[in-house]
């Protein structure tokens, strides 16, 4: 069954969204078809908005409708936590606990995929620390191969810069049962071991 | 962590698509700002173009950008399946084998949603077969309790048309484990049992 041209072409611009396949692709063309007009319009302006209001900020590279965004205007610039992407800002910003501002780099060092130093925002990072007024810089890329190789290479080029360079935490998972805990996750827990006193 | 203002919107926009929730419509917006130009032209563009050119087929009620539908045009008139959703016909025309047409209902008789039979396409029903012309009536509405019902209601208000109104077969899917079957599928299907002379 071929479908008819309009929805065989809104099928596929929206299997371009992440993880969408033809299936679900159609099962949101038909219920696009089927909206309410005004849903429609919302949704299609909605697209529109985004893309033509969200920039990224030049500061910390983070999504933002103004320059420089929020969290650099508003909150302590002497602790800059480096993350990979913008959603990381975002989960990061769920705990709440965090005072200082972000620096997104927009990738991790990635040889298998050509991805070196220079594709990622690491220069912006030297330049922010560079003007001083940085106390500590936390590395919170991912915990998997690529996210501990950028951590350790931005962490080197920061020595001798007078900044304080920390990693998050690795070890277990809160609330999690060490029966069903992966090796590495272990190991990595019983090295990083804390004092209880 | 609350979202800047158009990406909040974009996001409320892509929780009305079916069965995408806060989490994955985060996910969706995010890749939508992230696309390319084109890519994100194309998605508007797409969804304008299927909201304003897919009609309803005045005929058999499906989804058409031309009226009567390519269906209607050029089948077997004689023989008219019914279906609950435009959907349902999509997936009777991947079996390839039915060159009849369609008719979509658009709902099913439902008491407990307040829908009766005049809140979906019956009476175009009836005044389809009253033009003559048509042999049979497949009722191949779903074979959960409402589409049983409406099969039956249908079935008999179409008594004395003249036309033979069948129903899809009820039993065992094909490929599956007698020792895994729900006991209503048995039952119907032990029930319905064929003779293999």
């Amino acid at each position: 069954m071929s479908f008819i041209e309009p929805i065989a072409k809104l099928i596929s611009a929206l299997t371009k969204l992440p993880g969408v396949g033809p299936k679900t692709a159609q099962r949101y063309a038909y219920s696009i078809i089927n909206m309410g007009q005004e849903e429609a319009l919302a949704l299609v302006e909605a697209i529109r908005e985004a893309r033509g209001k969200v920039r990224y900020c030049s500061k910390c590279g983070n999504f933002t409708d103004a320059d420089p965004c929020v969290i650099c205007r508003t909150r302590d610039k002497t602790i800059i936590c480096v993350v990979k992407e913008p959603k990381d800002v975002l989960a990061l910003e769920k705990v709440r606990s965090y005072k200082g501002v972000y620096h997104v780099l927009h990738g991790t060092i990635n040889p298998l995929e050509g991805k070196g130093p220079d594709d990622i925002r690491i220069r912006e990072l030297l330049k922010r620390i560079e003007k001083g007024g940085v106390r500590e810089v936390i590395m919170a890329t991912n915990t998997d191969a690529e996210g501990d190789a950028t951590a350790m290479y931005i962490a080197r080029l920061l020595k001798g810069l007078g900044v304080k360079v920390t990693r998050i935490a690795q070890g277990m998972p809160i609330g999690a049962d060490i029966e069903y805990a992966d090796e590495v996750t272990l190991s990595k827990a019983i090295e990083d071991r804390k004092s209880m006193d």
